[in-house]
């Protein structure tokens, strides 16, 4: 099956949106058994929404059995307030949702953790969110009576990455949560892209937790609820991709453009037009690599991105979070 | 007694040497029973060594039974390198003393703790540290065979503070104790000085941990061996500075001043200048307290200050706990 | 005249409002002489408007001929954003009011000078101000016939401070105006307070430019329309405070609360309490300054107070400057 | 002529070595008339010197006459410290024997520009580097009779960019020039790179200036001699690469490796793989730009980089510019 064959690769990607569009490449209808999904698209905002319901979804997708959210923002990096703020409400109703799906009551304790590292900018996403986090779990731990109605006990911390602090993000994490005691963890984390204008343009919810190898940092642990004993949210954003993939897509785009123009496109780029898209990222990769030359790059601009799409999401977990807190006014909780 | 009188008023200082200070004035020779102390000079720096060894001795600094080093730098504060060098030198020095003297061996693992507020510039020499920690705990974790020796496993966290995480430190630190183990918890925290000279100049070692209410934020609960299961180190610097306190200082030195021109200062002063010096701060506090006055302040340079004494300490502590670091070139492993 | 003496000291104030305070203290109407003055107060803000007419004005307050508006916002520290933006709109309408009395008119075009030094907190105002302008004037100059109706040719520039670029900032920003020629300069600075609850609390606006050795860095010359060749406007806000004037403004309050209670304070305060303000202050300095302890200080919450005068001060310009910012939804322009 | 063709086309190359090398590309000896070379290389540092000495000359290499420098340095990225104090050394030779060749002497003053914005890290070289100087040119103005020997008046500012200030940065220099008076002008500037290797593992030193539409902003005005009135070095680093340059320079990898196994690749990669350089690289953009694909990029760990670079530049010049600061130790005057 050319499925099986796709999963059997690395497909370096950590979206279930994209892992879903290579297992139904080429197919009729775009079902695939054992997996429910939808979308629409308003404003410039496209919601995608899947769930992947037994073992043989999951073999076929190439990803965990859970539920998934895809919201994917083409223009998100133009700049516009107007759209950041549109987005931030989108993503708080559709996390909201979210949480109700998943069985996550209102009152439930909720601790927020920021992955990555601080100090690199296309990695600093989580810590970054956290910071903009509106934290009450203290509140309800000092002064229960004096808290308004409206409010959850929500929690925040951004763990560092093994290189500055030693210790595997997991690890103090389970320890924060041995100590803490949230009903749910929700974990924030920059991810690698397929493609580079998934950068700063997307943003994935998906139940099934962090796993080992996932996002930008080399994590050997995650953090799943068989590992935290509660559940775990992961929300990532692509924010790097490798040069060898933008190879690859260009090349790609480059055949699809020709195809336009000539019908026999054999002559044009010969053996390696006809190669398997994943033969040909194997071929790029196997240059680029022994010449160190495979980076991970980020756009020029990545600092501003950055700001605006940690500000998109802590708002609208903010608004998620807190009833009292308003979708129509989120974006006034950061800064 | 007039020692205990002063234990009772809080004194406001997180500084053992300061509360030796206030214990032993107007005493003639300058001793406490339970209490051992000695100090030497050089190149502008002041060391002095403390142990409080009984409750007797407790009772009369005000101050736990242990072990307490200060280094008083008074030019600290002038940018001069060469100064800042030696004085990450002579701490390097008097740490790696120290640790011999509370009996830590040169192999046993320590965890870092960063306490304090990253956005608040005099509550961040905490995170500063951390952040030019030279971390190895994870290369004795993944490859113990390839750890060149001359060194030890070190681990590092800034935990946040509970204003921003919603979680006490302490329970953070707890919870990261529990899961990476170390032998060792050394906690660098910022303090509230007795006096402005005292600020971004002075720095203090000692084996009782960190306390409730001590530092610059509010913490409820401490970091202590009872609490962590491991000894605790606490370093501190103190950074702020009560406007009370520098009233109430500064009154000390204008009265001085006088009387080394007047010898019946009674008319000039009044009864204001034979109050106790707690009588007058009390007094001075309830001027300041009701109309929110009596803020917390900090050197406008404050941002420098900060980044210095933070290199001094990050530099020191990573040429005392590695064997392999060399203490003559220790600046050479911070940024 | 007492008057005359205060202003032979150096009442170490570069607020207008608190230099007229101190020459009409102890008089019956508060009126002086070539002065024309209002207030008024709401919503916690409470507006000074103040001209000085004449050069008999001028020197009985001690401040140049010319027009002065001063916000005092006791409760601008505490994080209110609701406040934060009453004060911009305040602001904006104030500003707008006051370009209006000098004659400045709608197209006029505008450059914002952002003093003071990047690297100190507390004399950041400038620079934070400039990263929050909204900037037109390339607009102007590359497609003039696109820009829409609404807007003015806004610049803006942070020259530095001497000690980091070697060169005068009124050096920087003469060179500047004659190349960008502008209609108008606007001069953002920190300033020294008088006390320590003027801190970021307070905004003064005034057509006189900057002075030589006003605000916190040593300044040597000014910016002021016959160095620059147009009208410069000064923003002031103080940011920090000596500690000696700490010292004697609290003396004052202590002596203040202590007249409440007892007729006859002489027995109390002796000659002290007596003192004229200005000669215990000069005796408090004398006293700390040899000690190197007349420091600047500034609150600890200093990084936080900054950024949110400092967005008020660029939310109010951009609404002020360009009609079609509007100022109900001022604060949106800044982030 | 081939070379002619080449300069017709947009080389996207602000490096004069990468335009030689493009010239003499597949030429017997590398010799260009009109142009002296040498080269040399020593501890991972090759150092290229070149002048273009006439017309013809930089007809053929397609860059203006006079003297370039160029340091490349491949393991620069790595973070090894001892190397950055080699390159730092490197530089500071180079410099100081390129002032000597340009007729620039000992005691000229200089003013230091750092183009490019602070607020994009791949753009920030310049401010960074400003930042690292070390300034004097006040000391010369204040007390010239105590300035030691063996320094130079320097000064140093960071302009802005065209976006931020509303002013070209073209403008605000020559401003600050007409003011300050310097004899010479340094401009460091962030560059576009032909490849990912180059990125911020090479130094360009050129006496040419800044040319409009060179580095990463859009200049529309340059700083040469001609405009400024005095010299004006460009001290250049590469810091970001098209993504479409990434694209054309993997093929061209993919080709030459293909090749050593394959002699006859035609029928691997048709007419594609016989394509010219830029008839492919246009093919590529044309299909990338009106996805609004074509985006510059920068290695995910660019801050670091970033910090590093301008580390070495900065420290390389206040050795360079002052006789008193040694090449030993010149990393001692950064931080």
């Amino acid at each position: 099956m050319m499925n099986a064959d796709l999963s059997k690769y690395n497909v370096r990607t950590d979206l279930a949106l994209e892992a879903q569009e290579m297992a139904t490449q080429g197919q009729q209808n775009g079902q695939v058994p054992g997996v429910w999904s939808e979308s629409e698209s308003a404003d410039g905002i496209t919601i995608s929404r899947m769930e992947i319901k037994d073992e043989q979804g999951a073999q076929q997708i190439g990803k965990m059995i859970g539920h998934y959210v895809t919201l994917e923002v083409p223009e998100l990096r133009e700049g516009d307030t107007t759209l950041q703020d549109k987005v931030a409400t989108s993503f708080a109703r559709e996390f909201e949702a979210f949480l109700k799906r998943i069985g996550i009551n209102k009152t439930s304790s909720v601790l927020i953790v920021g992955l990555g590292n601080w100090n690199v900018t296309p990695d600093a996403l989580g810590p970054i969110v956290v910071e903009n986090i509106m934290v009450t779990r203290h509140y309800f731990e000092l002064m229960p009576d004096q808290v308004s109605p409206g409010y959850r006990p929500v929690s925040a911390v951004a763990p560092g990455v093994l290189g500055t602090t030693g210790i595997e993000s997991s690890d103090i994490v389970q320890g924060i949560v041995e100590r803490a005691k949230p009903d749910l963890v929700i974990a924030v984390d920059a991810l690698a892209a397929k493609s580079l204008d998934r950068v700063n343009t997307t943003i994935q919810i998906a139940d099934t937790g962090i796993h080992p190898g996932s996002g930008i940092g080399n994590k050997r642990k995650g953090l799943t609820k068989e590992i935290l004993g509660v559940p775990c949210i992961g929300i990532g954003v692509p924010t790097v991709v490798y040069a060898s993939t933008i190879v690859n897509n260009t090349m790609d785009m480059v055949f699809e453009h020709m195809k336009k123009h000539t019908p026999n496109t054999d002559p044009l780029f010969g053996v390696f037009g006809k190669m398997e898209e994943n033969e040909r990222l194997e071929l790029v990769k196997e240059v680029l690599n022994p010449l160190g030359h495979d980076l991970l790059v980020t756009p020029k601009e990545i600092d501003k991105f950055m700001e605006d799409i940690a500000n998109v999401i802590a708002s609208g977990l903010n608004a998620a979070l807190h009833e009292a807190v308003d979708t129509d006014n989120v974006a006034a909780y950061t800064h």
